[in-house]
């Protein structure tokens, strides 16, 4: 006795590149440059890209603005964008506003996020544009800000969030979340 | 001029239920019930579930036990998990701690989360396990805190969260992220 | 036998008004009359102020302007001020850049906040000016910003809180921390 | 014409002793030592202890018990504590159980602390205990988290913090809030 009527079964594919393997290539360039590759799509984002649709739309010193596109693959139990998709997307944006602001040979990794869920996002709330910023650079952590807000402008969800910079030698060692 | 050979590219497939549109209906039953249906397989897991393999392994009042398992498609560029992975998963096990100590009719939504991220998460790190728990249920609000760890034990990630409690006539309204 | 001299041994005094025991009279009027009553002088500042020298500069609907005085007492053992003043501060400026969105008979209650310490503060910082602004005004829960700059306006802490909207009933029972 | 009758007003005194300058003085010894000769009362407390009546009453390696004493200054406009209390004694408990993880010349810097007000605090709530302890100790950066209870055991709030490890030459610049 099923609850739900077959109809409702949905699938949808996810494409992706495989990084590699080397952290030290990443931060082989300049943040920026590197970044600017990714939206020129010169090199391939990274594969939790397209688990959101998320693509980055213009990236500054520090500054970054990206776009993803919310599905019904991504409903919580009540028919609502889960918090997950929130939070992948303003991990990205902090993280890429971040990367942004580093030299060649400097890396980074996310230590924590805090996300404040405003609005609900469903399907029919269509692209939404996260935009992140950084708030204070340093040399050993850097701290972070993002938002989501729909085509109207209204903000959907903040985050703050705080990376740690690592060093050339600690940037080949990196492997965290962020 | 490819960055990367041909052979990285991948793909995956999501499969998944589209829930129903009444959120009532989600809230129809004390949430230990509901949680219980879809830990038993009675009820389709919500879609999110389907992009981090997450399944329910365990559900109390106010106590949830979860995994999921990561792939190279969670990745982000320097090859390891995104902190989306790890927030969708602590989400998801706050949000359900919250659920199971619900009443029929009552029903809930994430305000906020903030997640730490401890350790990193590969593909090689296999299933992870997701616990979480109560610290403070109210009428109006309830506060929960979840980890992640792996199959040795370490902790690889914590999470607080604060879920606003919906009397039945909001809970019909109800449609956040959490 | 001191590890210190005795000429570091310093006072200071707290003075503060005891406030009433009964929310609902703090509710009675809209929040923005209230908080002008006390940037006015004509109701005594909240205990609390005393301990930081919190004064607020200006309040609007939805935004607040405070101040405050750091000195040495509130220094951690490294001669910084401590995160407990950048917190105190901001809980204020977030919850009362909350409670000037109220009508008269509700009230709210802190849930909880998350503070980013950007930059230090010693005495010689001087004057420190907060500034709080709701980003969400909701039924149940609203959501406000804050941060701290010196006289440079240089950022030197964020903070993003989550408040709790009590019905007038509720206000009545409320005795929360915000 | 007063709002509060003139036997409202009340004043306390904040004794203290101001830390010395230097910040590599603190971090010469293992923290671990450091903090158990300040529970010894071998070694002044920090000024800020003296706006809480801070104390610790154990450390161990990663591990620390701290008492705070709660009375009408600490209170907001509705007659309770306020949030800034909490914070103060939570962020001194995560940043002691971190430094209580040093070696001798290492030092550390809070970088955030998330805070979540379960319960109210009254002067009537008596004295609350702080426990504070390290989730995860790294090189570069250190997770701890800490909750407050009253006598009877009841959380009344938690705390996830994220701090900055210093190398012994960061350790003599640091000014930083934790």
């Amino acid at each position: 006795m099923t609850e739900q009527p077959p109809s409702t079964a949905r699938s949808r594919i996810i494409r992706y590149e495989v990084p590699g393997r080397d952290p030290q290539a990443l931060f082989a360039r300049p943040g920026l440059e590197q970044l600017q590759a990714i939206a020129d799509r010169m090199h391939p984002a990274p594969p939790i890209s397209a688990h959101i649709g998320l693509e980055i739309v213009r990236v500054a010193d520090g500054d970054v603005v990206m776009t993803a596109q919310p599905d019904e693959s991504h409903y919580n139990p009540i028919g609502a964008v889960h918090g997950g998709f929130f939070a992948t997307l303003l991990d990205s944006a902090c993280g890429c506003a971040v990367h942004s602001t580093l030299p060649a040979g400097v890396g980074y990794t996310s230590l924590e996020i805090k996300v404040a869920f405003l609005r609900p996002i469903t399907a029919d709330t269509g692209t939404v544009t996260a935009h992140g910023w950084v708030t204070k650079r340093g040399r050993s952590a850097s701290f972070a800000e993002a938002d989501i807000r729909d085509a109207e402008g209204r903000v959907l969800a903040t985050a703050t969030s705080t990376c740690l910079i690592l060093t050339p030698r600690q940037a080949g060692e990196a492997t965290n979340p962020g």
